[in-house]
């Protein structure tokens, strides 16, 4: 039997975390072959340069797909859709994978399912079933319905998957990838590098053996316009407790230069000392700042998924989380200073340390590869009833 | 308070008959006002030119959309879906309408609903909830999960988009619009036209008073390659059944060239003395065909819908169907000259004419215009669970 | 020295027979590499897949692309160039050749033309500096202005070529290449094969030893929709001339269902007992049938070009090859009945079969090979002045 | 006669001011209809929003197109410039201009020139004929034998238009319209605004009665990766000058990333005390910041056209102007600090202040306007020879 060509589609940053152990797994599979296609904001400098990260992690890459259409606002980000889909038919159309990945459910996802599944050619989805309140929630789901075969993160995922009319046999509870990393870490917890020496950064500079905290704050795809707002309200907050913060720019989406301009002129006018800005990290390196830091703000699935199992304490703002499961260690707070002080100093003060297995146990990555190369493949499907 | 402004986009020839009454109830309402896009195959000439037929019938047409990229492959299929989401985008920036509708499952139908939830737009999705076994069940169900509110055929239709975990509230079973002209045919059963003085056509002359069959067959889309042997299969019988027959071409997919080749190639060799063909016919004439018949053979959902109401017997062949409610009017055969011929006589000497309301009572269109008028307008949606 | 990536791209049926041998010389260069992209109706079978003979003819494609939008005017042949530049950009990305090559004027090329320069790679423009009256004057004007290195069909070509302020060192007269072809036909011009036989073809029967008449009319794009009617002018003096005929459908252009539904039309209508209808041919198949014709007919430049060399007399209709070089052989008339008729009557009874070396000696495709391997390569020029 | 609809398509900020009293010109000309339609980079808040001045200019829009792809490479560039024919054709369609007016040489420009020319829309190329060494050049002359109608900036270009084949009846020479603008600041030159105060900035402060440089310094397109290198050049020879510096960040292009990179590095490690940066200026602003100023430094086409009016001295630096009139205004150096040290001590301590008219005497607005109200239109042409 010759070897299943596995085609995986990462369209951004935080989607490479959520897989990165899976594609290591599914490349050193003996019945399996890898064909990693970096599309999207993944590609570009001004959201982190992704790409340069995969490459030294040793993966090689069969096709690179730029679509991100410039614009702020959500024409824009539709047409990025449009443009996908049209270039990753091209790009199935040669590497005739015998199966393609998609992950999860940020807008551009939906184009990796429509030109796998308009060509008959079975559709991975991993991550699906959980439950958000945005566009997301829309994307998701619709993966979902696209998609013949569901690598999902955790109990409640796989049931909702089962409850929207996919087959049973065709679900599998592999838990989350980025708990792998995870796992890693809270093995080996020690900060070894120096955030600011190894990534560079802008801003203050924060002594090497302070405690800090940590913030990354997305802008809210449905909500657009009230992202400079949002993430200025938290600057305040944090601006004012004076402790020293890393701070993590926003990943592409409509609304990201909301965010971004908010962050540059809150650094023009108020020029905080007490904070320092970061574009991004490795995954590993950021889940180890994240393990030693007193608390994690604002609305990162991070802050829900690896904090769960890493026992962070987070400060997890607004809907951007809505309705996904979540441990002990999370406070939920709306968009006001008040709320998002209060929560941090509760944090600070007697933190939320429970450590929950919920999104999985560690060895995701290997139990998806197993599954790549075994699953039944097909493309026809009827939604039970 | 000011009229909502409803933006349906038909991308096919029989879409339109599936939404005609609809549109004609909605441009009439009092609180509506109807922004018509034509796209697709709607506006070719080699599909029948639908365009013409929805201008003849007094409809403003608000955008025209090329987005059909021509190629006898599914990778054009998908590349025209993204194409149609890129042009779509920009139409509804520029329209602003309060919804967008989107009209059951053809590939490009899911174009839509990326355009329109992709901009926050309340998407309505007519004639979700059904069940079929190609390319189209992934497509429906991925637009129900798009979709904001949802206008459904059957009950058993609604019963499917609620296990998908849509509110209660927002889904509503109209029947389908196609019923309503239904109900004009049959309460007006006589053929008032000559359709080869009306419609041209080529082939074999049919004496007026003469009974017939009629035949649409339409390529399965995952059975690509296979639609020029399928359509031979279904001429050879009834070229030797000998019975005057009216025979549709049919509508874009990816195959269509396949079925049109071997039509074209039936005729070259065969020159059958019993066939007329035509590309189309205004949906109300073709019902009253349809009515005046001995049967109807292929595997249009016409035979499944309309024909259920109107008590037409039907040979329904092959698995374009499968899943759907249907009733007693139909004989469902594979694609075996046997079984064809076998059904094909015995509807003739024993025909099936039990009428059934399962697809509506033919007032389809004005509950659609009423419900757009005033049901609750949102974006934001959770899956129920 | 490595050798020199030379990356062609071929969008239509008539651009292979134009540049066949200096595929095959490339092919054959120890210093050449061929990177052969088949695009647009090239790949069609409407059009006469011309793809499936490159591929018999043996030689490797390196990509397809798919990118002929549908729709039966204007606005489709822009969006149809956009979409080529965006899927070819791709292309170039992942082939990284030494010099791209595109091909005379059709609408299409420029989208070659702008991939590359914009990419910073060498051009290389064939059959510039003719003339003619539509788009086509425009396209190849501008294909000229983009490109950086220019191998021209005849003398007067390249004084035009040096007029639009291109540096002489940079534009080489090499003939072109499909008097290449007319040069092994003329040498071995016996009709070996029956064309009904080997084409098929449909309409009517035309016996191995009549002499015949050939037509090849395209339509002509900033014409449009005159098409129908200027092909009908042309089918009725053959008919009435009762002649037998071989005719071949257009290639495909805005407008080509105009004149592809005259055919079509005249077909179903009178039937013609002279005239037998073609797809297309291999190309010195084609030449071979024009060789031993009596008389070429319409507005294809193989009258133009090839029928000089070879000495076959041509009625040239129309504007089409206007403003090109012509050797004796050809009368040019208008789209009127009379003017058609008298001139195909001259042609048979009094043909003019002087031979001409305008367009080359035969050697076009060595020539050509033997400059893309050691002609300067640069992307950077000022216009002369 | 009804008025002619001129549609005018502005992709970038720069390319406004060189239109802007054209467009005020055929606003108010009674037998003109402008259809102003911006597009690409003019419409995004990174380049300086174009759009929010035009629209405070009094200017209705008619359409506006999403077009830039980002990616930091010349694939994007080239794939912007086919989204934007495809989006281009559909505006065209619909707007249904009597001429389209295209507007130098971006390299996205020639999307206006394809999406009109194929559509048969009578093309009107602004400011054809000059030269530069870049990708520019090519465009421009491409833009020129796409086009129908020339309205150039100076003499010389008058004659290479003509030298291209051209016919001298559809070539005007009106002179740059960003001359008029010049004109009216020569009359009113005072400073009577705060450049920080009006357009916020960031950097250094700047004294109100300082003597002051202007830099303005884009990358050179097919010189990528050097972009960053060559503004640090720059950077570091006006900081060691010491003297006050009004900065402005440069247009979209490939390489813009590594000029605003190259700024924002600097700003980080050094924090240069005598520069503040600004991303844009109303035009006339602009100009008047140029005309109180002691020298304008940089590669900017405003240095050779406006600045030759104004009589203001430029340091040109590198290739960017190369082969374009230009008057004594103007000393050229290359990428060296040495000699841009020097040629702006020149500047300052013996600056060229000589007037010159050579791209105009300030009536151009209204000189276009009247030619496109009265000029022939067509959109057949042949090369003249």
């Amino acid at each position: 039997m010759s070897n299943r060509k596995v085609c995986v589609v990462v369209t951004a940053r935080p989607s490479y975390s959520r897989i990165k152990t899976a594609l290591q797994a599914i490349k050193k599979h003996p019945n399996l072959e890898l064909q990693l296609v970096i599309a999207g904001s993944a590609l570009l400098g001004r959201y982190g340069n992704a790409v340069d990260y995969i490459e030294q992690d040793g993966f090689e890459i069969a096709e690179k797909v730029f679509m991100v259409l410039e614009g702020e606002n959500k024409t824009a980000m539709a047409k990025t859709t449009g443009l996908g889909v049209m270039e990753l038919a091209t790009v199935f159309y040669k590497l005739q994978p015998d199966m393609v990945v998609t992950i999860a459910d940020r807008f551009e996802t939906i184009a990796t399912s429509i030109a796998a599944a308009y060509q008959n050619i079975p559709l991975v989805h991993i991550q699906g079933g959980e439950v958000t309140g945005n566009i997301d929630e829309k994307v998701r789901h619709a993966n979902t319905k696209l998609a013949d075969i569901h690598l999902v993160a955790s109990e409640s995922a796989k049931a909702r998957v089962l409850k929207l009319g996919e087959q049973e046999k065709m679900v599998y509870n592999t838990g989350c990838p980025s708990i792998d990393i995870a796992r890693d870490v809270k093995e080996n917890p020690a900060l070894t590098f120096d955030p600011s020496q190894k990534y560079g950064g802008v801003g203050a500079t924060i002594a090497k053996d302070a405690e800090y905290l940590v913030v990354m704050q997305h802008p809210v795809t449905t909500e657009y316009g009230q992202a400079k707002k949002d993430v200025m309200t938290t600057l305040e907050v944090v601006h004012e407790l004076g402790i020293p913060t890393y701070w993590f720019w926003p990943n592409v989406d409509a609304g990201s230069d909301g965010t971004s301009n908010g962050i540059r002129s809150f650094r023009e006018s108020v020029n905080p000392k007490n904070i320092r800005f970061f574009k991004n990290m490795e995954p590993n390196d950021f889940l180890r700042l994240l393990v030693n830091s007193k608390c994690l703000i604002g609305n990162s699935s991070v802050g829900i998924r690896e904090c769960a199992y890493l026992g962070v304490p987070v400060v997890n703002i607004g809907t951007r989380q809505h309705g996904r499961d979540r441990g002990d260690n999370v406070i939920d707070v709306d968009y006001t200073k008040d709320a998002i002080r209060d929560a941090i100093q509760q944090q600070i003060t007697a933190p939320s340390k429970t450590s929950s297995p919920i999104y999985g146990d560690g060895e995701a990555g290997e139990k998806i590869a197993d599954i790549l190369a075994t699953c039944p493949l097909s493309y026809h499907k009827t939604i039970t009833y």
